[in-house]
This record gives C-alpha cells, sequence and structure tokens, in this order.
C-alpha cells in the first residue's frame, strides 16, 4: 500500500472553538503537531487535501458560524486549491458534497485526522468504509475529551480515544500512526 | 416523550450466527431475554416492528446467507406484516430502502436493540441522528465481544459497550433501559 493520486487526506474539525472548556478535558496534546508534520508531507507529495468544517447549529457551541471559535487551527490553514466542505451534523458524509467530490475525482482511498475520535471522526470513518473507501486513521493526528456514561461512569479522554480506536479497526479502518502514514507516501 | 404511531423498534443482527465462537466472549447474556420482553410489549402496543439482517459477504462469516448463522435468533422470528431490511455493511441505511421506509411511515422516532454495540447499533444509530431521527438506546438490549486495541491493548465486552454507549449518549442517541421504553409506550 503507497498513498498515491486516488488519496485524500481528510481534515475534520480542527478549529480553535475546540479550545474552549466548554469540552471539558481533551487527551493527545500533540495532535496539532503530529497534524502539521502529516500535512507538510503531504502537501509536499502533490495529493488531495479536504477540509471540513463543523458549522455547528447548536446555541451555545463555540463552533457556531460567526464566533471566532469556527475557524479553522492555524496548523491546517486551508491553501489555494484545497478543497473544503462544511457540515452541520457528526459525518462529513451527510448534507455535504463530499462522497460526489471523492468519487468526480476518482479517490478511493482516505487517511482522517482531527476531533473527535469518537464522534465526528468516528462516524465519518464508518460511513466511508461503508461506501467503500480505504479508510486509514493516524491515531496520534485524533483526539477526544472526557464523557460520562448514562450510568454516570466516568471515562478518561484517553480510554474513550483507544476504545474508540479499538472499535474501528480492522472492522472500518486501519489504525496506525502518522510517522506511518508518511512513510507510505508516493516518493 | 411517549413512543407512537411515528416510532419503530429496529431490531439489528440478532442472528443465530452470533453464537458461534468465531467472534469472541460477549457481554450482556440477558440482551435476549430483555429483548424478547420489549418486543412482546411493543408488539401488543400495535406498533412498527423492524427486522434488520446481516447478509454478510465475508467468506469465513457464520452470518453468510445459505449458513444456517444467518437464521434470527427465535426471540425476534418476525410476524407477517413486520418489515424487513438485508445489508451487507454496518449501516442499516447504506444499501438498503430503510430510510425510504421511514420517511414513507412517517417515522421520526427509533429504539435501536441487537448485535453489536459498537459496530453495526452503534454506526445505524449514528447515521439515523445525523438523518435526523430521534433515536433510543435500551442498553440491556445491546451487545459486544472483546476486542483488541491497534496497540495491542485488551478490551473487555462489557467495557467496549460501555465506552460506545458512553460516546453515544447525548450526541447521537438517549441511552435508557427497556423497561424505561416498556413504560413509555403509548397504552
Amino acid at each position: 500500500m503507497i498513498f498515491g493520486d486516488s488519496s485524500a487526506l481528510i481534515l475534520i474539525d480542527i478549529q480553535q472553538g475546540f479550545d474552549d472548556a466548554y469540552w471539558g478535558k481533551r487527551n493527545n496534546p500533540d495532535m496539532e503537531g503530529n497534524i502539521g508534520l502529516l500535512l507538510a508531507a503531504w502537501r509536499h507529495a502533490g495529493l488531495c487535501v479536504i477540509h471540513v468544517r463543523h458549522d455547528s447549529v447548536e446555541s451555545g457551541s463555540p463552533l457556531r458560524p460567526g464566533q471566532p471559535g469556527n475557524d479553522f487551527k492555524s496548523v491546517v490553514s486551508p491553501r489555494r486549491g484545497e478543497h473544503l466542505e462544511s457540515k452541520s451534523v457528526n459525518s462529513a458524509f451527510i448534507g455535504t458534497g463530499l462522497e460526489d467530490f471523492l468519487r468526480a475525482k476518482k479517490i478511493d482511498t482516505l487517511v482522517l485526522c482531527g476531533l473527535t475520535s469518537d464522534h465526528c471522526v468516528s462516524t465519518t470513518t464508518r460511513m466511508a468504509a461503508n461506501l467503500g473507501f480505504k479508510t486509514f486513521l493516524p491515531a496520534d493526528c485524533l483526539a477526544t475529551f472526557d464523557r460520562v456514561g448514562y450510568d454516570g461512569r466516568p471515562w478518561s479522554a484517553e480510554d474513550i480515544h483507544s476504545s474508540s480506536l479499538a472499535s474501528l479497526n480492522g472492522e472500518f479502518a486501519t489504525v496506525m500512526l502518522s510517522e506511518q502514514v508518511i512513510e507510505m507516501l508516493l516518493k
């Protein structure tokens, strides 16, 4: 497996509003740095980059359009020629032109990064796989937040992240590390 | 909230093949009994029942059509007039007529049961919510299997089940118990 012209890097919801205390405690503080390195290598290889922005319709969300939190983090600032999709639900395939764009570009292989491991990235990964795309997740380029179960059981962000990837790996995606993705880029 | 004519009970992949050792160790041995009670109450209320069957296309899967494992477990044997969808991926909304059926019947509220908490039930729940359905999950009517992370970390079926529900609750579904669903059935 080598990532090439039929591959796209999809950057999901890497927005400033996720730094807000609204979301609670996050894992993987190295996510932004790892994404920066992967994105630089991906751009150097000249492959397709897709930015997905969450335009929240929930009152109180730091991700609503018009709030500073809606902006992308600087590490993923889009460049000219890179594709942008905006969404208002978790899946980047619902209410967007993402699938049509990928089919038109003959892209069949996706590498997904961003926030959060168990909500928008997981949902987009599941749909991508079920729609027939080959899907890869660099674990060190994802993160999530602490959750509390319906039964009151507290879950750390790291355990939610790790258990989510255990459910996704092999069934919906191949989980790896970003340095492995970079090694597999077409030179 | 009361479940009524705009509600459907969706029974996902409750098939004999999930008793095969192929899948490893499962949690919630009471799942079948709980589903039996909920299904009896739902049928007594005269509400819509939808059966989803996984027709696997993977060689070696006990769920392939033509194998005894493809059959439904007896507790959910379909009755005349109940709707059946077959699928070959995790989401019951991809490659099926499920969404069209629900829209035609003006059903906007779903209660999902079955296997597995983190694969097919989770994926179907996520898509249901993102497509705009009000979605409920009775935790005691779901189950899953032990998983191993990409990093080799072992996860028990119970912890995968519980962490999956922590990620779904509030974002994609309201998690509750089957006895609460039964109490909310239109009398």
